[in-house]
């Protein structure tokens, strides 16, 4: 027997479905098995769960919906045109055409309500653990009894490939631990990827898998039983001790007599025949293509008018709140707004000249202390390494299941992850989260690294160890190409400070910034240097500046280097004064900065006249040349380094 | 009661546990907290389990070891020099120092018996899978009723930090899929990390975990007890259809009365009173420091005779099996060799001209093929994308439980233990391995790229869809930093050939080659270029080459370009050449060939003179100015790309 409401939900999902059907069919590209396999669930959670204002999408306390398996974007174009917010039907029609804000996959800030940008499988499941820490973190500190002004849920929709990739087992395994209760974790068991069943890889009994990290694992054994759906995800919203993982069991491309339950409904259009033998099968009217039944858009879109009421009892509180607790309500606001308290860089230390030295992690650490006592919502941890990377807050006390107001996180041996869930804790708000390891492992974490990029997300990666001067580890932890791989990325602001000082204004770069931020610092002790004698540190937000000019002479030769070589640059300028030649040191701890300046600055730190011009950099040389042109030289590493104490390390194949 | 067994077995234990601890304290540097736990159960393993021959590391058919928790590295030179490799007790003395065999982390190369390079988490276990991989699949090609020629176990020892990396869960999963038997891994579960308990961030229940990927799982109390860890050895050896996981309840740091279950013994020498304490605790001699028991090493030694009897055994077997299948035992030499067979090109195509075009991982498919008609050891897959990446091997069979023989792996969307298990399936020997996803996921697999770099193991990554010209599935999708990030590993080849018949003449050198190749390929045609107006693309190996010079004209320019971009550089070169400059194009497919050729070859390419000069990449224009010079030009990607047909692809933000 149908009822009413059956027959209501079997038309609004098929007209989710048929929207992505239709709008992948136009643009003869794009997924089409996801979003028709797992409308019913989408459409569950989107009507009668998901605390949501299409008209504002931006709501601090509205619950954030993860699309993890991005390749299915047009689900959530599909579900964002039809439950009203902006993004007319055109756009549909515009699928992943140039100039659309419905790209391939969805990409946060192109898109309203898109949370974050996925499709690099993994990430979405990931980043949704961050947006959870940070609502427990927020919750933690601002909440106060009868005013839960931080109180929403995390929901993802995830697929077989989300659940085989690495990361996701570092994530989830995170957030068992820390016991978030608030996320729930959709899982689009359609047993197809891309090479077939997944019985030819991935065998593994996920359910249990979930279990042993401490998460509630539910079943739902019809995909289209939206009632069942529906009763899980109340049963998922109920245990707030456990983030929820709900396998729900699907027909990848369910509705298409030809192409339902294989392989060939994932990545491909289903061609013209298929198509019109799908609508024939759903009882879907043939013409005209993006059809949306009146009835199906009036059900959608009394999300408008929920939302409008969710939003409007939230800022009722919020009101409260802030007559209750005026002090706490203007401290939101400004954490909300990334905004830097007056006073801000107070604390930050000059650091006084030091010839025996201070290695920059350790100058870090305690900048990164000055910091975080005047800007409170810095926060962040290491990949386990937290010792060595001087990252910790002192006194801000554990993150932990039980305390989740601690502002230092222990993310354990998973660099991924904590790439990822950086970007999470980013992009819910509120936060400017940190993470740390050594140089070498940001391999370990460079497609969250991308992201961020990408998304133009407030990060800042804290990566130690940044050369083989770190010694005795040997090559498996001596960096060389990391410097080159970070540098390549777009909308990476790179930084490695040469002295304690230059790393106080790397942080003050990082704080200031708005795009992810890596400072790379050493392991050993580098001289603290006597700005008396050289050109003060603030040259850093420059990029690179003239540390030091010859006395009296035009120079005739300039060293350019960056770190803990600069100072074997100054070192090498004395040995070529005593020989005749005057000589420029320029310390240039960012190129990217350095390119964002005039180029009347550039050409007076680098006078195109001089081309006599050695670059020293403890790793690969790539990319130098562009600033040393032709007739000059690069000093770097063009092969692993070896196992040895630092003072006698160096490269294996030699350097150039 | 303690029998003269136990305390032989006690004195054994102790005996590679003060090794350790003394080398770490004389190189003042060093993790001896892992080797003092881990003892127990590693010399249950080697002197009751692990068949080898230290008087042969290369014997073909010995079990493998991987000490995957690298930084315990002196536990494992201890053992190597008890058990009588070729590592002198001198070289324990100059643990972590310049030019010794010591090195901080486990070298493969360096120190014979080391299996593989560890020290990045994770990364051992999941080449221990690739090892069990490639016994199997060498077993099922080779055995014959009677001759189990290629019959051997693979150990792993793994710490907490293994366990956390999502590199782990990756290759543990396919692990467990694959129903490796015969690869048995040792957990020493001393629930410690650098942060401290792992109670702060790894609660997770282990063995749930493992037994959900379908692994055995079982526990040992206690670490110290070896007739117990011996059992479970036994009883893991005895499941022939799953991979154990044998989680050994240790304390890190056994026997040091100050250090011991805590953190502080992990990375850090005891220091000289700890290290009094802990050897008068231990009842061991305060002097000399390196003291070893004529008991422990006579006992240790017994491998040598032990060891030459398996493998004299083997030889026999192997004579006989000779003598039974001559071509087949003439096979595998060659396999084992590495040796190219006669006529392994024969049947690679020449491409004809077609200016319509062939995708280059379409004409990599195929070349693909004809190399594995006659290269019958060529075997690998990719991670989920085989029908993009056009890497299948027609009738080569599926790599599965059932048919390991299978040459085409499905490594499921798992990059990074699928790098990591090519990495493990060369080490093993026999088999050339490559693996094959979007360049754009190079970033999820680059540890184990590094690591096969730094080892020189040849391994083919076959890496398409290699840049904005991919087009609608957008800037996820494509890559832009990822050549700039490859060509910086020391090590790696980088080949991006511009059409078919260059992608032939890659293959060749990635077939040839002694270290790990990359092939970076289109996804969208490119015109197959007629060579008899353009120079043979056997230039290919030469890394670059003179494509096209001007008629009877002395070049006024140079365009350099790879990949599809060559054919915007020949279309460019026209229009400069109506406009009177006469302009050479050269195809650039590989920097690193290029390097390694004549200075009078690159001369000959690039003369000096030529100072004109733009080089065209859709991807970062790092380490171009290398080529082009400061009066050059380079037309790359600044910024990431957009989702929408590859015709109208371009940056966001320009080019420059």
């Amino acid at each position: 027997m149908t009822t009413g409401s059956e027959n209501l939900d079997r038309l609004c999902i098929n007209t989710v479905r048929m929207l992505a059907v239709d709008a992948i069919e136009k643009a003869r590209s794009g997924h089409p098995g996801m979003p028709m396999g797992a409308a019913p669930m989408a459409y569950a959670l989107w009507t009668r769960h998901l605390r949501h204002n299409p008209g504002d999408p931006l709501w601090p306390n509205r619950d954030r919906f993860v699309l993890s398996a991005g390749h299915g974007s047009m689900l959530l174009y599909a579900l964002l045109h039809l439950t009203g917010y902006d993004l007319p039907l055109e756009e549909l029609q515009r699928f992943r055409q140039w100039g659309s804000r419905t790209p391939g996959h969805p990409e946060h800030g192109l898109t309203p309500g898109v949370e974050t940008t996925t499709g690099p499988l993994g990430q979405g499941l990931a980043n949704a653990v961050g947006m959870a820490m940070a609502e427990r973190h927020l919750a933690a500190r601002f909440n106060r009894p009868g005013f839960p002004v931080v109180d929403h849920r995390t929901y993802v929709l995830a697929g077989d490939g989300d659940l085989m990739e690495g990361v996701c087992h570092e994530a989830a395994s995170l957030a068992g631990h820390l016991q978030l209760g608030k996320l729930i974790c959709l899982y689009d068991d359609n047993r197809i990827s891309i090479e077939g069943s997944t019985d030819l890889t991935f065998t593994e009994d996920r359910g249990a898998r979930f279990r042993s990290y401490g998460w509630q694992v539910l079943q739902v054994e019809d995909g289209n039983d939206v009632e069942a759906i529906s009763a899980a995800l109340r049963e998922a919203e109920a245990d707030h001790a456990r983030p929820s993982l709900i396998m729900v069991r699907t027909q990848i491309g369910f509705g298409s007599p030809g192409k339902a339950g294989k392989a060939s409904a994932h990545g491909e259009p289903l061609g013209a025949d298929e198509v019109r033998a799908t609508k024939l099968n759903l009882g879907w009217p043939l013409e005209p293509a993006f059809f949306i039944p009146e009835q199906a858009l009036q059900h959608f879109r009394t999300a408008l008018e929920r939302g409008r009421q969710w939003q409007a009892a939230w800022e009722a509180l919020w009101l409260d709140y802030q007559r209750t607790y005026p002090e706490l309500a203007a401290e939101w606001n400004q954490w909300w707004q990334g905004q830097l308290p007056q006073g801000w860089d107070a604390d930050i230390p000059a650091f006084a000249p030091d010839a025996g030295g201070l290695a920059t992690r350790v100058a870090s650490g305690t900048v990164l202390n000055a910091l975080a006592g005047r800007i409170p919502y810095l926060v962040g941890g290491a990949a386990d390494l937290e010792p060595s990377t001087k990252t910790g807050i002192r006194g801000g006390g554990d993150f932990s299941a039980h305390d989740p107001g601690g502002r230092n996180i222990h993310f354990g041996v998973r660099e991924h992850a904590m790439g990822a869930i950086l970007n999470g804790m980013a992009l819910h708000g509120g936060l400017l989260p940190f993470g740390a390891t050594f140089l070498v492992f940001s391999n370990y974490m460079l497609p969250p690294v991308r992201l961020a990029a990408l998304m133009g997300l407030h990060v800042i990666y804290v990566f130690t160890h940044d050369s083989i001067g770190l010694g005795e580890d040997g090559p498996t932890h001596q960096p060389v190409e990391q410097l080159a791989s970070l540098r390549a990325i777009p909308g990476l602001t790179v930084l490695r400070p040469a002295d304690a000082n230059e790393t106080a204004e790397a942080w003050r770069v990082a704080v200031q910034s708005w795009g992810p931020v890596a400072l790379v610092l050493t392991r050993q002790n580098v001289p603290v240097l006597d700005r008396t004698h050289y050109a003060p540190a603030s040259g850093v937000a420059r990029g690179a500046y003239v540390l030091k000019d010859p006395a009296g002479a035009t120079p005739a030769a300039i060293l350019l280097a960056t770190g803990s070589e600069v100072h074997v640059a100054l070192e090498a300028a004395q040995g070529l004064e005593a020989d005749g030649i005057p000589t420029r040191v320029v310390s240039m701890p960012s190129w990217e900065l350095f390119e964002r300046q005039s180029e009347e600055y550039r050409r007076a730190v680098l006078p195109p006249g001089i081309t006599r011009r050695v670059a020293i950099e403890a790793g690969s040389p790539l990319g130098w040349h562009r600033y040393v042109g032709p007739h000059g030289t690069v000093v770097g590493m063009e092969d692993f380094g070896a196992s040895a104490p630092a003072a006698g390390a160096a490269g294996r194949g030699g350097s150039r």
